[in-house]
This record gives C-alpha cells, sequence and structure tokens, in this order.
C-alpha cells in the first residue's frame, strides 16, 4: 500500500496522456482480481468525473473479493520544492472511512497528515477529519522522499497526529529511487500515544506484519530503526544509484578518477551500488597533475578493486593547442583550464558510449553552487551522486567507506594523502580550490543556511560569517546557475537539493547586496 | 502596469527569500513616490499577513498622490505547463474596485481572465466578480507567455471577457524574455463588444494611450496587429535571444557551422538579434564532411557577414583514436560518431570561454523529442535558439530569412543546396537522418499531435500515421529524456516546450503500447 504505487512516484507529466491513466487503471484492477480474503490498499490516479478542478485525483484504491471496492482520494496537495501535485490532482473535499475485517479505517495519503492544524499552508486536518467520521485506525500510505532528516521529522509529523486523534496509525512508506528522490521506507506501527512500536528498515522492500489491539490503540512491540546520518546517506545513495541504472537498463559505471576526494567518493559509492567488477577507473593526467594525484588515483582503483587505468591527456591537449592555440593563447585562461576537464569527458564518454556504461559526474554541492566546475567536462556524465553532499559531507563520507573497509579487512579506499592534501582541481600551475573559494567549512555552512534554511544575508552574518564573503558566494551561487541548469540528476539527500526542486531564475539581473 | 512587474517574470524560487521581498516592495515604494497627477498599476509580490495559505500573493499595487493607495491580488494561479504559481502563491478570494480619476475600475491580475464559467480549472470567474462589485472597466496586467498562436487565442479569452460582463478591457503585456519564455507584448485595448480597437504592435517596449467613452464602453480606432506564424516566431526568437544575452551580460555569440539546415538557421538568427560583427562561426568539417557541407557553410557565413572560419577536426579525431582507440574499436559504433560532435563542442567552447561568447547549440525539436544528438556534442551551448522548432519550421524560417535578404537586396543566407540536400549529420560515411528515423514531415506532425496536443497513440494513428511509426517515434522520445534534461534553455515558440513546462520523468520504465 503506496501512494501512486502503481505508476511510481512522481510520474510527473505522464500523468497528462490518457493511455498512461488507462494503464494505471487496468492494473488496480488486475491487482483486484488476486485479492482472496484479504484487502489491498493501492494508491494509484483516479479521474476526476466532476468536471470541476484538475482532471485526476491521487487516489487510494481499497480491493478485496476480487474487486475494487472503493477510492478515496488525497486532500494535501504538496506544491513545493520537488512537489508539484497541484499541477495534476484536484485535492479532496469530502472525508469517508473505509470499513476493513470489521475496523472503521482512515485513509490518509502521504502529505494528508502533514497538517494537524498547524501548518499555514493547508486549512484541511485530515485526520482530525476521519476521526470525526469514526474511524479506529488511520492508514498512511506514503512515498515521502528521503533525506538524511526525513525519519526524525516523520515520527514528529506523525506522533502529533497520534496523539491529537488518539488513534494508532500505520504508516507505509514506499522503496526504491526515481531518478533524484530516494524513498527510504522506513515503515512504521504507531501506537495512539505517538510511540513507535516496531519499524522497519531503511532502504529495503519487505513484508510487514504487526496486530493492533483495538482496544488500547497499541500494536506489538518490535525494532525500530534510527541512523546517522552518513550511513543513511551513504545507504540512500547506493539505492539510488542502483535504481536508476535497473531503470535505465546500465549494469556499467565509468568515472573519472583524478586522485582527488570526490572521484575517490564517486568511484567508492559506485563500487558499492554495482560491484567494483561493472566499475572501470580511469585516471587522466595532464601536464599540471602532480604525482601524488596519480599514485592516489591508483591507490583508490586498486582498493577498491575496480578496473583502472591511466590515459594521459596531454598529448590531446597539445593537438587542441594546435588547433586553436590562437585563440587559448590571448583569451581568458579559463579557456586553457576548461579544455582539460573536456578532454576527460571525451576520454571518458567515449568509454560510455562504446561499452554502454553510464559515467558518473563526481562533482559535490560545494562547487556546483558555486560553479567551480567545467560544463561538458568533470560535469558531463548520467549521473552525479554527490551532487547533494557538501565538500565536508564528502570527506566524512570518504571515513565511512575508509572505516567499513577496514572493519571488512580491506584496504582503505580513500588514500590518507587524499583527505589531507588541499583540494585542487589541478588545471593550472600550483592551484588550489581555497585561491577561488571560502574555505569549505565556512563554504557549506553559508550555502546550506542559505539554500536549505532559506537564510538571507543578514541572518547568516549574525550566524558569524563575514559579511563580503557572504555576499560573494550568494552572488556567485546565482550567477552559476546555467551551469546547473544542464547537470544530471543528483540523487537528494537534503531537504533542499539542486534540479527539480531548486527552480531559480538562469537570467537574472538581481544581485544580493544584503 | 504589469504581472509581477517589478521582479520580472517569472521570478521562481527568489520568491522564497526575504529579502528578495523586500527589494520588490521597496521597489513598489520606489516608484509610487514618483506618482503625480497619475494612478499606476504596478505588479509585485505581496505578504500574505492571514497567517492561512501560501506566504505571498500575486499582487497589483495601485499608486497615486506619491504612494500606496491600496493592492489587490491575484485570483486564478496557473500551475501547469511552464507555471508554477501554487508553488508560492495564496489566491484572492475577496474581490474589490478600485476608484480611478472617478471611474470603478475592476483590476485582474493575466489568469484571472481565462475563466468565464466554462474552465473546468477554476470555480471563481473574476470578471463577472469584477462587475457585479459595479467595475464599469477591466484591466488586465498581464505577462502572458509568447507562441505563435498565443496573440489570437488571447483575444478569443479576452472578447469572451468583454461580452459576458458587457465591459471594456484594457489589455497590459510584458514585453521582453525571460530565459525560456518569451513576453510578446501586443497590449490591446477591447470595447464592450469584445472588438479590438488598437493594440500596441508585438515585441517592443512602448507607451500606449487610447481614450475610452465610459459611457458607450467603446475606445478610439487604430491600428490593430497579426502576424503570420513564421513571422511571429522569427521576432520571438530575435527578443528571446536579445534579453538573455543582455541578461547574462553577453554580447557576442558563437556557432558551429555544418553546411546543414539547422546550423544554417541558428547562424542567421544570432546574426539577427544580436548583429553580424559579434558572430563567430566555425566550420569543423571531418572525414566523413562532404565537400558540399563546407562550401554551405562558407557561404553562409559569408552572406550573414559574420566572422568565419574553418578548422579541421580530423588531426584531433586520429589523437583521440591513437589515446582510446583501443576502446572505440571494440564498441558501439556510436561512440566514434559522438566523439566527433564532442571534438566540434570542444572548439567551439574553447572559442567562447577564451573570447567570452555565448556558444549557441544548433538542435531543433525533431531532433531533440528523438535524441538524435549528441550530449556534450551538438548540444553543448548556452541557449537553443531553435530547440522548440520542428525540422519543417526550420526550414520555413530559413526561407522567411532568405526572402527578407533578397528584398534587402543581399544574398540569400541559406544556400539552396543546404535547403535541398537530405539532412545529414555527417558523422558516419554516407549516413542520412532518414536512416534513423522518418521523414521529418511525417516525424513532425506525430511530435506535435502527442507534445502539443496531448494525443495518445490511437487517436495520432487514426489522423492516418502508421501505428508502429507512431509507437517507435514515441518510446524514442520517452527514452531519451536523460539528454534533453541536460540540453541548455531552449526559447518557447510553441504551446509546449521542451524545458520547464515539460516535465518528464528520466527513469521509466514505462514504455508506448498503444
Amino acid at each position: 500500500m503506496l501512494k501512486l504505487a502503481v505508476c511510481g512516484y512522481p510520474p510527473r507529466d505522464f500523468l497528462e496522456f490518457n493511455d498512461f491513466i488507462n494503464s494505471c487503471l487496468d492494473s488496480v484492477d488486475e491487482i483486484a482480481s488476486h485479492t482472496r480474503g484479504i484487502s489491498v490498499i493501492v494508491g494509484a490516479p483516479s479521474r476526476n468525473e466532476t468536471g470541476h478542478g484538475k482532471p485526476l485525483f491521487n487516489s487510494a484504491f481499497i480491493l478485496s473479493d476480487g474487486k475494487v471496492q472503493k477510492h478515496i482520494h488525497k486532500t494535501l496537495l504538496p506544491t513545493y520544492d520537488i512537489f508539484d501535485e497541484y499541477r495534476y490532482f484536484e485535492p479532496n473535499r469530502a472525508f469517508e472511512v473505509v470499513e476493513i475485517k470489521g475496523v472503521q479505517v482512515g485513509i490518509a495519503i502521504c502529505e494528508d497528515l502533514w497538517n494537524v492544524g498547524n501548518n499555514p499552508l493547508y486549512t484541511q486536518t485530515p485526520a482530525l477529519a476521519l476521526k470525526d467520521k469514526g474511524a479506529k485506525l488511520i492508514v498512511n500510505i506514503a512515498a515521502s522522499p528521503f533525506s538524511y532528516q526525513q525519519d526524525v521529522e516523520r515520527k514528529v509529523v506523525l506522533r502529533e497526529n497520534a496523539q491529537k486523534t488518539g488513534l494508532p496509525i500505520v504508516y507505509c512508506n514506499h522503496v526504491g529511487a526515481q531518478t533524484e528522490l530516494i524513498f527510504d521506507g522506513g515503515s512504521f506501527f504507531m501506537n495512539k500515544n505517538g510511540e513507535v512500536a516496531s519499524q522497519e528498515v531503511f532502504f529495503e522492500e519487505s513484508l510487514i506484519i504487526n496486530e493492533l489491539q483495538i482496544s488500547s490503540g497499541e500494536f506489538k512491540s518490535g525494532s525500530i530503526q534510527s541512523g546517522n546520518k552518513i550511513q543513511l546517506i551513504h545507504d540512500g545513495l547506493l539505492l539510488g544509484i542502483r535504481d536508476y541504472f535497473k531503470k535505465l537498463g546500465f549494469k556499467k559505471a565509468i568515472v573519472g578518477l583524478s586522485g582527488g576526494i570526490d572521484s575517490a567518493v564517486a568511484a567508492c559509492v559506485a563500487a558499492a551500488a554495482v560491484g567494483p567488477e561493472n566499475v572501470t577507473a580511469i585516471a587522466m593526467p595532464s601536464r599540471h597533475s602532480s604525482q601524488h594525484s596519480i599514485d592516489d588515483a591508483q591507490y583508490t582503483g586498486q582498493a577498491l578493486g575496480i578496473n583502472f587505468s591511466i590515459r594521459e591527456i596531454d598529448e590531446l591537449h597539445k593537438s587542441v593547442e594546435n588547433s586553436i592555440g590562437d585563440v587559448l593563447s590571448v583569451g581568458n585562461p579559463v579557456a586553457n583550464e576548461n579544455l582539460q576537464a573536456r578532454l576527460r569527458a571525451i576520454i571518458v564518454m567515449g568509454h560510455a558510449n562504446a561499452q554502454g556504461s553510464m559515467a558518473i559526474a563526481t562533482g559535490n554541492k560545494s562547487e556546483l553552487a558555486q560553479g567551480y566546475c567545467t560544463l561538458y567536462g568533470d560535469m558531463a556524465g548520467g549521473y552525479t551522486p554527490l551532487g547533494d553532499l557538501y565538500k565536508m559531507e564528502v570527506y566524512a563520507l570518504a571515513e565511512l567507506f575508509n572505516s567499513r573497509a577496514t572493519t571488512a579487512g580491506k584496504n582503505a579506499p580513500v588514500n590518507e594523502s587524499t583527505l589531507s592534501k588541499p583540494p585542487s582541481a589541478e588545471l593550472a600551475p600550483d592551484q588550489k580550490d581555497e585561491d577561488s573559494l571560502p574555505p569549505y567549512p565556512v563554504l557549506d555552512a553559508i550555502l546550506k543556511a542559505h539554500i536549505e534554511d532559506g537564510l538571507d544575508i543578514k541572518s547568516i552574518t549574525e550566524m558569524g560569517f563575514e559579511r563580503k564573503t557572504v555576499i560573494e558566494v550568494l552572488n556567485r551561487l546565482e550567477k552559476t546557475e546555467h551551469k546547473r541548469w544542464q547537470m544530471s540528476p543528483a540523487p537528494r539527500v537534503s531537504v533542499r537539493a539542486f534540479g527539480q526542486g531548486w527552480r531559480h531564475p538562469l537570467a537574472s539581473k538581481h544581485s544580493w547586496r544584503g
């Protein structure tokens, strides 16, 4: 029982096609035809036949005895961040409960429980309305996108629903990934006092069973899940890549390994997700690459047991300089820096296209936020697994991979020197990231305050950051939207990721002055 | 007087920042302080202080005598296609009229007039509500995105409003462009019987004046605009590029000229928009390029009077083959085709970065819809001016450029052989587009039926197309979403363009079976 389980979530503009809706409804009938002795709740779109409002409802179908018994509609339609539900769906305005095996069940769909009277976005409070209609149990079918804070927040919100209604709740969440969105499962049974009685593990499909004592409003107790931030991100990314590859029909990944932290961790993620035997890594040193970079790349390749090779790019580089040296020599020197990144992309994409593998872009959220990356260069690839991790989170994830490896008696995949050396793009002599950007701990904190917490210059300055730095960071963020416009999907692990949930103007003359 | 004139439309997620809203409101006050003897209606976001619903309203501020007199809010909030208004704004629910110089004026904001009781999306009919409140005149402030059909549709909708209310209408539309969206202006005065009394020209800012006789509900008659499809698209694209360049601070464009129709027309558009002296074109023949392609490219370069040069890519091509020939020789041959497109992108982007010019991607809607294009190759660039034109529309636009040039006594910029030869990517020996795709007149019609008219396989087949072809085209459309996900902005000239208005899943296992 899941929100829009039949078509996957989010189906996006597929919902505009009649054919697609017909397929969904046919599938519901097909599932219904198999129900014998049990009741099934399944999410699917349904047509709004009232002649008023959006053409569809986001519905839960109640199936038993071989057929569809009833369907109810979603009331609260999130239309913010990555959600576009009001683009497609008309909200429910009338509540009803459903009798299942003699119990009056109030069915809520995902966001429906996200207002218990204190969310200004909504005027309806479905849980209270369902209680008024006689519900003894609330069932929530959800496709609630993962962020590393989401399980904790979910439990807080659901607890409020349980406590305000005095009803137990079954919370059933989607597991899987859809392009940028990861769904972490972690479904649970909540007693009427708001305590979680038992919870399934995160990131895995499972059949979960519990027993409710209707009189006490309590379920049987079982295990409860929690997870630390980086471990959750780790597990989420693996599921994200796996499902993305599976849905697109890819088995193999290819990644450029620079010897730096980002590509090392991207290779770790890829190897863990699709198996080291399916990952090819290429070190592509240029005239500006240091020997330690090549060594560190090789070290990671060997420690992970992935296919590793070295392809120097200097001959290619010279060849392009022969061709357009007249242009490069007099213009902005960044052109020659970008050129190196793009020659590497040519090699990576050549492998990807020839071998049918997916190129992994290695950028992190901090770099992408500042445009410290090359379009059609290091940004090239079909997926950007670290695109929602700030630089310091990439380091933390490296430590996790290292400790998992050493615990398993293997070599740590990220070399000590990769962890300790100052980050550098190595596209010009003696280049360091900090020549162009604030130190990452500062940069990350400013970016998070603005992107995720929505803070403005004054508030961020009051956190203790230099006003000039804050303004520079925010303006660089805005002036580089054109690069992120063309980035490949990055799995969302925070409450605000670049991609479909971040809709900023590309061409604007606005600048932050504070 | 324009919808959200102060911040531009659409401001998108900037609306989430307090700083940004403050700047908007400060600007409204600043404008108000200059009003002496006249009334001004200006669009801006305003804060929803009710504590319920979305945090903002989409508002019209009425300014006179040096201050803000009042503000009213938008009622109908489009949330479909490129519109995301319910993401940000709470709808108005109470109507009031505003007295301006003794006349009761009903102010409507853009979409507010898009329901006169027959649009199932909405339950409110603002024009009738304003009439009930005593309005003698309706003023609509709009930022209505251009499509080549939009002016005609707008007049039909506004006529219904005039006729149902018996009120004259002042329709004031935005002029300019914002990334993918073009605003065509064409503001008009409409008599109460629904006739347009006078209309301003399209695509130009202007101050327009008319006189209304309140008793008759009629304005003075003046000129009225209309335009044929390709002429409107031509004018729209020029405004689109100009504003995009201006807002991003670019003066110069660079384009790869293949000798084919798309790059020739892209060069025509760029030269017309930013001036031939600001456009650089490069022909980059490969071992598969025919001599006529080089000649045709050179012809177009010279006819347009743009900077033109030839840079062979075969040396570079060999150099990459030396580097990764082992990979290319055994894998999918498409890798070597893509490689050529990417080497050209390296040259174009090298120029762009060195010289500070904007690279123009030359793809059209038919190719992009079928993934008949190379990521980081011909798709590379900051803007895709032809990205919402089907191939046959690109030919029609070429004819327009040719006829304009010859009328002006210049050489037609698109050579006869470019117009007449069968389209080819020239990435493999004797390659023709029709080896991989249906003939363009068929392909274009199927794509338009599906993308713009929302038709499914059965309906498109009933139009007379072969079922197998329709299914292949639709599946190719769906399987190549990953390429369009990374495309640069393309100005919208149809009712449905790729980009922000086309939100399809990238990773789906759905396929069309009909």
